[in-house]
């Protein structure tokens, strides 16, 4: 069964995309630890980062900084926190958070309740920022 | 005044490295939230991991996959993740944390008691293991 963020990738199920390559795509996470929370994830279903292959790795990790880069430029934050766990879904994923301070990026925190219209703003900033 | 990662790759001030590579170093956290938690450190002294330039960059995560592979052979925990917070050094650097659920990588976690024989321990075998 593919994981959920291939169906993602494959349009089955929606997702605020906001940048999207051959490789590579990344989406808002719905339950976000901060404005302008991303996940960016390789196209192959791969379950562990460490297992993707180098040119893959490199791939991905230029993708995310030029994500990060647009995260940067929005102003959620002094700037962007990286964090790769992967224990829920088995599908290599990183989190972008928007961070001020080291709490920013504790997953036990409260998540963020936005709303869909606040949602669509942040897509459409990242997005726009992206080069 | 350098940092006191460029201390360490001086060797200025003592650290228990655990990798080395021309552009790269790997040293256990002295405060670590698990048993094998490691700082994966590009020499050049760049502040935000986001601004190393793309050749740096990609050095920088083959050189910690490697290093994560040699955690992951040491069998800490289930698997390896990453946090990239960097708002206390001012030299980028990445968090290597085995864990086994994603509380495993919050750093409002009290911080291990490790003796120094526990140290030289997992530093011997994280360097036995790096290929």
């Amino acid at each position: 069964m593919s994981s959920v963020f291939t169906k993602i990738i494959n349009r089955e199920i929606p997702a605020l995309i906001v940048a999207e390559s051959e490789f590579c795509i990344a989406f808002l996470d719905i339950n976000p630890l901060s404005k302008g929370h991303t996940l960016v994830v390789p196209k192959k279903e791969v379950d562990y980062i460490f297992d993707l292959e180098p040119v893959l790795l490199n791939e991905l990790m230029q993708f995310a900084s030029r994500v990060a880069k647009a995260i940067d430029a929005c102003h959620f934050a002094k700037r962007t926190g990286v964090a790769i766990i992967g224990l829920e879904v088995p599908h290599a994923h990183i989190h972008l958070v928007p961070i001020n301070g080291i709490h920013d990026i504790e997953f036990s925190k409260p998540k963020l309740s936005l709303t869909r219209e606040e949602l669509g703003a942040i897509t459409k900033n990242i997005t726009a920022n992206f080069i």
